[in-house]
């Protein structure tokens, strides 16, 4: 039934977008948030179909080629294609607001470090200038809490941990999210928007981190 | 009446002074001074007129088009052109001293932090040879005091606690200042020779942040 | 006798392997992993042969001419050429595991500073998404022990304590290792692969590092 | 009277040399030991005449203009050349040792925090591998000294604290010197090789650093 609702060009990526993708990938490279295979980058492509990076490559050094089909349950329109067990986590936030253009994933130091230092279930961020870059958010004076879950290898399990902060429901969409030892998930409009959250996130746990290093 | 005074050329920006703030802006980003859309960066144009960074773009991916000409009470002198709120920072420091010709404001990690930590309202440098890149001081032996201000999202009312450090019949223009949670503020003749002292802020700050991290 | 056994052009290096090792020694140079002439990079070339960077070059500058041939033994197999002293440590990975491709060896400051802050014979790793990164580990509940091997200058003699964990007997493979107040050695099918797990390793060192400066 | 026994060509420096120069203060910027203006860079021309980085220049954007000549009083041999007013601690060491063939002095954050928080006249290192990147080392058994002197802004005085460890007669020439809140002096044969020292040296100050700031 989805089939019969996807795009008649559901099968392959805008050349464009995936190369923004790839230059995303090149620039978080650069920030150390991509070692190894890490990561994941996703933009949507139409209602139901999003082009998410494949599976077991190096992130800061795709190419087009890297960028794949996939629809919002997480299936590969193309066989052979192997996305990320992730994907399901990019789904649900495209599923969940149809204004999310792209979604990028990363594993930086300071998200690693930080989420498990960190015994809640948030990081309570405030006094931050920067949260400003966050729609809704006028002042730094705003307490913002950015959701920590414990990390699951069930990705389905842990999309259901999730669930809750972006029932459509709730008041506010939270700034991001982190997964415990694992990494970061932002999203936005579209992929160079969805960047700028994302250095704003790793400014703010970089800031904390340092912070609690203060002796 | 503002607006007569105003050079005939005062809605267009000098192509060669845009090309030098675009070139700072990427090195900004190249040490994680703007990440987002945070950071303004401006340049004298004449008397009356300045050319600043437009709001809501990145400032290390710029073009020639996001820098635009704005009078000394921070009015967009083209339709259309919007201007950072915080551009009225900019214009009180090219208004205080005519010498001024470029000011610069980013968001680093040790500016955040160590800002927050103060609870003064001035971090206290001293023993640092790095201190001479500031005008008027010879040895590492003064004691300089760079201020810290509460950030406040009402611009005017953050001019008017700064304008004390600024007030012409003081004996000493400070070398910088802090916005608490917030960054730094720096200012030089021209735009390269500003960017140094910006190099030279962060040093400091990034020294002052890791001798409080020792155990 | 292993000279008979050598492929006739055991005296050259496949420029495309070469040219692999010097762009990886690059980007090892842009991490900040192998100052002044620090590290040696490998890569096998046959059975018995494999082609390693000389001593005393710096390796985020090499050209072809660096990468030298030696055999499973350590040794040169042109005359002049002069290869690292750890070469054997190289070798000892390369005949322990004939799926071995690739052999990195850096000295990064987290690697340095962690394994002399680390009393004992062993980093233990869990609760990191990252340490998917390495074959056989398939969460982030794994513990994982990274062995820490105390520096010695007498190579065959260092050898000689890491051979245990190498022991073809035994039921895994450590994801790499470390000597102490010295750098990390990692592992791979094909040089690219070998450097995303240097990455993740090095990721991990840092991680534990900055775990451990929290106040 | 050294006038006489100069070069004929002393009032110039070779193209090949400075361009040299002008590489590495490109890579020490990108390191950061060079904010501002700060730092300086060296290379002999001849027994009694050396290239130096002109005061009052960004290192990391250095052109072959900016690398003067001067003799080994730390006189200019040209009319309006403004050499630094450190170029006297870099002649000193040429004067001492004619097979030093570069010196470079740079400000980093690890060498200005290091030696303010070290309260004596040197940081022992031991049980680093890379100690053995200096002439003579063997081994990271070694214990070596690091001089510390206190920053002076009256450089024949502070040349006089720093000439004992520089004496002919003394059994070693220390691997290089810092200077309390302000920087590193490292030297070498040619001016790859110095930067390779100076790399190594910065490696083992921050490490250093890092180390004291584990909690």
């Amino acid at each position: 039934m989805i089939q019969t609702i996807l795009d008649a060009h559901a099968d392959w990526v805008d050349p464009t977008l995936a190369d923004g993708l790839v230059e995303i990938g090149a620039r978080m490279d650069r920030m150390g948030w991509v070692p190894g295979s890490a990561g994941n980058l996703s933009a949507r492509l139409s209602d139901q179909v999003i082009a998410i990076t494949s599976s077991g490559v190096h992130k800061g050094r795709l190419s087009r080629s890297d960028i794949i089909p996939v629809d919002l349950a997480g299936q590969a329109l193309r066989n052979g294609d192997r996305p990320s067990a992730e994907t399901l986590l990019h789904c649900q936030l495209y599923a969940r607001d149809p204004s999310i253009g792209a979604v990028l994933h990363g594993h930086s130091v300071a998200a690693t470090v930080l989420s498990r230092h960190e015994p809640g279930d948030a990081i309570l961020l405030e006094g931050y200038e920067i949260l400003k870059a966050f729609p809704g958010i006028r002042s730094h004076e705003a307490q913002v809490l950015l959701p920590v879950f414990d990390n699951d290898q069930d990705i389905a399990r842990l999309a259901a941990q999730i669930a809750p902060i972006l029932d459509p429901a709730a008041s506010i969409i939270p700034i991001g999210y982190v997964l415990r030892g694992h990494g970061v998930y932002a999203w936005g409009p579209d992929i160079e928007r969805c960047f700028w959250r994302l250095e704003a996130l790793e400014f703010l746990l970089r800031c904390e981190l340092e912070r609690r290093q203060i002796g």
